[in-house]
C-alpha cells in the first residue's frame, strides 16, 4: 500500500507508548521444500566473523546464521551435554528447494574453509536439527550453567555488517580488559550481537563495571553507525542513548508521542520521555 | 534496529507532507548469478492470474511477475512491433544461481500449463531481456496508440493476492460494461495492477464515464480487504477514498501531520489536509 502514512510501522516497536495493540493479522510464509541446519567451528572469532561477511557478500540467502563464540560454547556444553569443540562456532541454516539448499551449502562451505574453519556436519533429520537450535535458544540459561548464581546483564549492539568483525573484536578486548565474563551470541547475519555480562548480583563492584562495559558497547556501536538496541528495544535502561542515536529525530518522536498521547497515559516514562526531553521540548 | 519510533517508514511514502528528503543512504544488492526472463500467453484472464495465485502459494521467488491483457499486448505490438499472440501475459523474471533459475523455471511452466498457458520462451540473453521488459515499461505509449490523441486516466488498484483473481474480473466486466477501452497491466505478484482508461480529453461524457470506473473499482477494491494505491500514492486524487480505506487511522495520521507540521506548510493539502478533515479534527 502506498495510501496514507505507514502506522503500522511506526506501531511495531512503540513499546506500547503510542497504543495497545489489540488485534493482530499474520501473514503466514510456505514451509521450505529443504531445509539444511549445520555447525562450524574456527580457530578464531575473527574467522567466523568474516565467513559471516563473506557469506552477505556472495548473497547466500541465510534463514540463519548466528554467531558463538567459545565461552558460550562451554555454557551450552555443559547446559545441554552437545560436545561441541570449545572454539567459535556458526549455527547456520539454509532454505530452498533441494538443489538450492545444497548449492548453498557447498558454496558456504568453501568460504568456512577460507576463514580457517574447520569440517561441519549437515543436520537435516527434523530431530537434529532441533537439538542444535535448542542449544542455541537455551544461550541464557547456559550462560548461567557458567557461573552458578550469577545474573545476565544482556546487551544488544548492531552494527552495519562490514563493521561486524571491529566490533566483534574490539568488544572481546574490552570484556578481556575488564575482568568479566561474558559469553556473546549473534544473530551474525543482522550485524546484531548480545553479551551476557555475569555478574555476582551481590557485587556493587561488578554490576557497576558491567554498567561500563555496556555503555563502551553503546558508545562503540553509535561511532560505527549501528544502534544500542538491534532487537530487545528502548524501555527505561536505553533512553540515555537516544540522543546520541537519533539526534534531532529524537524530538521528532516526542512530537509524535504527544500528539498520540496528550495525557502521557500510555506506558509513560518509556523511549521518549524523561526530565532531559521534557524541558528540552520543542512546543 | 529496534530504537525508538520507525521514522524511516514514517517519512516513505509521506508524499513531502511531513518533510523534504535532501539525503538518501541506499543498500545495494548484488547482482544474481542467473537471471532467466520470458513471456507465456493464456487462452483466458484467469488462467494468467490463477498463475501468478499458484506460483505465490508454491512459494516460488519471483523477481518479477507481470500481468498484461490482451487489449494492452495488442497496444505493445503496435507500439513495439513485438508481435506477441493478442492473448493475456504473463511476463515473469527469476533471479538466483544457475540450477535455481532452471528449477524455478521448470516448476513454473508446469503451473502455467495446469492453467491452459502456451508455450514460452525465455531470454536469458541481456538484450533479449531488454527487449522484453521496455515492452512492459513503454506500456503507457502503447496505449495511446490504441486510440492516437486519447488521454490515459490511470488506476492503482492493489488487493491481497487470494483475491486477485475476483478483482480484476470484476473490473473486467465492469470497463465492458462501461463500454469504455482500458489495457491493464499488473505487478500480479503483489496484487497490483493498473488500468489506462483512454479518454477523448475534450469529452466530458468519457471522463465522467472513467470516474465513475475507478470509483467503482476504489470500492471493490476496498470491499476485499485492499487498497486503493497500491504504489502511485494519494495526492490529490484518492483523498476522498482515505476515510473509506483508513478509518479512525486517518484522524492519528492528521494528528501526525500536525503534530509535524503545524503551519501546513509541507505540501499542504495532501493525502490528509481537506476541509472535511479539518471540520472533523479532533484536537
Amino acid at each position: 500500500s502506498a495510501s496514507g502514512y505507514d502506522l503500522r510501522s511506526l506501531i511495531i516497536g512503540s513499546e506500547g507508548t503510542l497504543g495497545v495493540i489489540t488485534e493482530l493479522t499474520l501473514r503466514l510464509y510456505g514451509r521450505p521444500q529443504a531445509v539444511a541446519a549445520g555447525a562450524c567451528f574456527f580457530q578464531s572469532l575473527e574467522g567466523a566473523v568474516e565467513t559471516v561477511i563473506e557469506t552477505d557478500l556472495m548473497g547466500i540467502p541465510m534463514a540463519r546464521i548466528e554467531l558463538i563464540d567459545e565461552v558460550q560454547i562451554r555454557g551450552v556444553n555443559l547446559h545441554a551435554d552437545l560436545g561441541c569443540p570449545e572454539l567459535p562456532a556458526l549455527f547456520v541454516e539454509f532454505h530452498g528447494s533441494d538443489a538450492g539448499v545444497a548449492e548453498q551449502a557447498e558454496l558456504f562451505g568453501s568460504i568456512v574453509k577460507g576463514n580457517g574453519g574447520g569440517e561441519y556436519r549437515w543436520a537435516t533429520a527434523v530431530e537434529d536439527r532441533n537439538r542444535l537450535w535448542r542449544a542455541r535458544h537455551d544461550a541464557f540459561y547456559a550462560c548461567k550453567a557458567l557461573r552458578p548464581g550469577a545474573e545476565g546483564y544482556v546487551t544488544d549492539a548492531c552494527v552495519p555488517i562490514s563493521r561486524l568483525a571491529e566490533c566483534v573484536l574490539e568488544t572481546r578486548r574490552d570484556i578481556e580488559a575488564a575482568d568479566l565474563m561474558a559469553p556473546m551470541v549473534g544473530h551474525a547475519g543482522d550485524g546484531n550481537f548480545h553479551l551476557t555480562i555475569l555478574i555476582d548480583p551481590a557485587s556493587a563492584d561488578e554490576l557497576s563495571k558491567a554498567r561500563q562495559l555496556a555503555d563502551r558497547l553503546a558508545e562503540r556501536t553509535l561511532s560505527m553507525g549501528g544502534t544500542v538496541t538491534g532487537e530487545h528495544g528502548v524501555g527505561l535502561g536505553k533512553r540515555k542513548h537516544m540522543m546520541a542515536e537519533h539526534g534531532e529525530a529524537w524530538a521528532i518522536m516526542a512530537d509524535i508521542k504527544r500528539a498520540l498521547d496528550p495525557l502521557d497515559i500510555l506506558n509513560p516514562g518509556k523511549i521518549v520521555a524523561d526530565p532531559a526531553w521534557r524541558s528540552s521540548s520543542r512546543s
